[in-house]
């Protein structure tokens, strides 16, 4: 048997690498080079322009920690939205929540639907609730289009800046998501990790607190990823991460793999070099 | 300038590698092979027989981690053992709490120390502390010849179960420690990771709870083992890690990087599917 190896090279600095037992997939879709392989570590693992995106082994540590923050604290939660999110954990996670009345998903890349839906249909199990809309086209333009305060809850579900992604970081998208937003509502995203990717993070975590009054980031895993932690980021106009999170945790911690009441507050508590950062 | 790299290849699963800046050391030792290098991401790193030990950019993650809860909860903590350790991270930690006042440190490898002085000054800053007494020397005959009760706290920081280590793993050896634990006092170990490890993981955790009537597994990261996410163990007759932990955290939380009260009681919220595991 061949030792083959499907790696991540992280702008020069880290590679993550997975021992191969077969490789399952391999196209170049308009937008971009999309993989899928069958690691010994991780289960079947989907990988975009070269960097890791999910695995079968531990997606629920990113897709959990993406949809269930916000959508426990956000006072309404009856209309969502997500920006990318092609591989269906996200929208399996917030479809869980039976207060979801319409979740509407913008997906720049079709192929990586269906991808996902052939070769990892344990995540992508959720693209036949009759709540959802899927619609192939470029986020941008759909947030530049859509009606002030549509929506409830936006959860920004996006590579890292690199292809398709680029255009969803920075301050001009982040205050589309905002006016599209329901004034009361929650923004949640990926935000990239302090660590390794520090410059990044940084940047991105400026940018929000350039738009929304309050902008808690908040830890924990994304093993597949290769930088020890990760982190997501809960925006808002007035919402308190940490206030009222007991009924609708409650509910979905009966079906999470790792999300609870106690990782949702722990996930809060930002590392000392972090949070005096930001005093 | 060369594109090199310094690789930990984690059981033929994983590889974890790091953009080198500068090779700075190689030696073999009569117990291992000690490599230090200057690298991009992480700055210096130490690695022993192929294994990441510390890093100058995270060494705070993993070694608060191992020695805060252990210290912030014994009922006392004026005598403390750490077995290995050679980089001197966890006994800098140790050290930071006034009320230890004697401090064993049995590292079966001098020159695992000697190395870590000269290029990891940062981590190796508290060899000369007048508490401590750095002994060369087997820790599994070390504890053998201890008496029963000689310290309050015991912390066992191994490397993986390669080499050196690996008479530092499983029941005999837990039982040791037990036995020279005072009644009332606290062993804590660093566990490795339930990702990718997960066998050994449930291996060390099964040993642990044959020997202690109260173990409890927590959670935090470790960046440079590229696992995402690392974990401790506290283990005990009678101690709740999350009973009283204000004083001591309170006072040890101004110094540290990573630890602080919240990330305390964070680290001890099991992730959902472990903690069903535990019911």
């Amino acid at each position: 048997m061949c030792d083959e190896w499907i790696e991540e090279n992280w702008a020069g600095l880290v590679r993550h690498g997975l021992k191969v037992r077969a490789w399952l997939h391999d196209e170049t879709s308009p937008f971009q080079r999309i993989q899928v392989a069958d690691t010994e570590p991780y289960g079947r693992v989907l990988m975009l322009d070269g960097i890791f995106q999910t695995s079968e082994r531990d997606e629920h540590y990113y897709h959990e920690m993406l949809a269930h923050p916000a959508l426990v604290t956000a006072p309404e939660i009856a209309r969502v939205l997500i920006v990318g999110g092609g591989d269906g954990g996200t929208a399996r996670q917030v479809l869980r929540h039976a207060e979801v009345r319409e979740l509407v998903m913008v997906e720049i890349d079709e192929r990586v639907v269906r991808v996902s839906q052939e070769y990892l249909p344990g995540i992508a199990s959720a693209f036949g609730d009759a709540r959802l809309e899927l619609r192939f086209e470029d986020g941008v333009r759909y947030l530049a289009d859509a009606p002030d305060g549509a929506f409830d809850v936006i959860i920004l579900d996006g590579s890292d800046p690199v292809g398709p992604s680029r255009s969803l970081f920075g301050a001009a998208f982040y205050q589309q998501c905002a006016r599209v937003l329901e004034p009361a509502g929650v923004f949640a995203l990926q935000s990239e990790s302090p660590n390794v990717m520090g410059d990044l993070w940084r940047e991105v975590q400026g940018a929000l607190r350039g738009v929304f009054p309050r902008v808690h980031p908040y830890f924990g895993y994304a093993p597949l990823y290769g930088c020890g932690m990760w982190t997501w980021t809960h925006c808002s106009r007035c919402v308190d991460p940490l206030a009222v999170i007991e009924r609708r945790a409650g509910a979905v911690e009966h079906h999470t793999r790792y999300y609870h009441r106690g990782i949702h507050r722990g996930a809060f508590a930002l590392p000392n070099e972090l949070r005096r950062g930001f005093d």
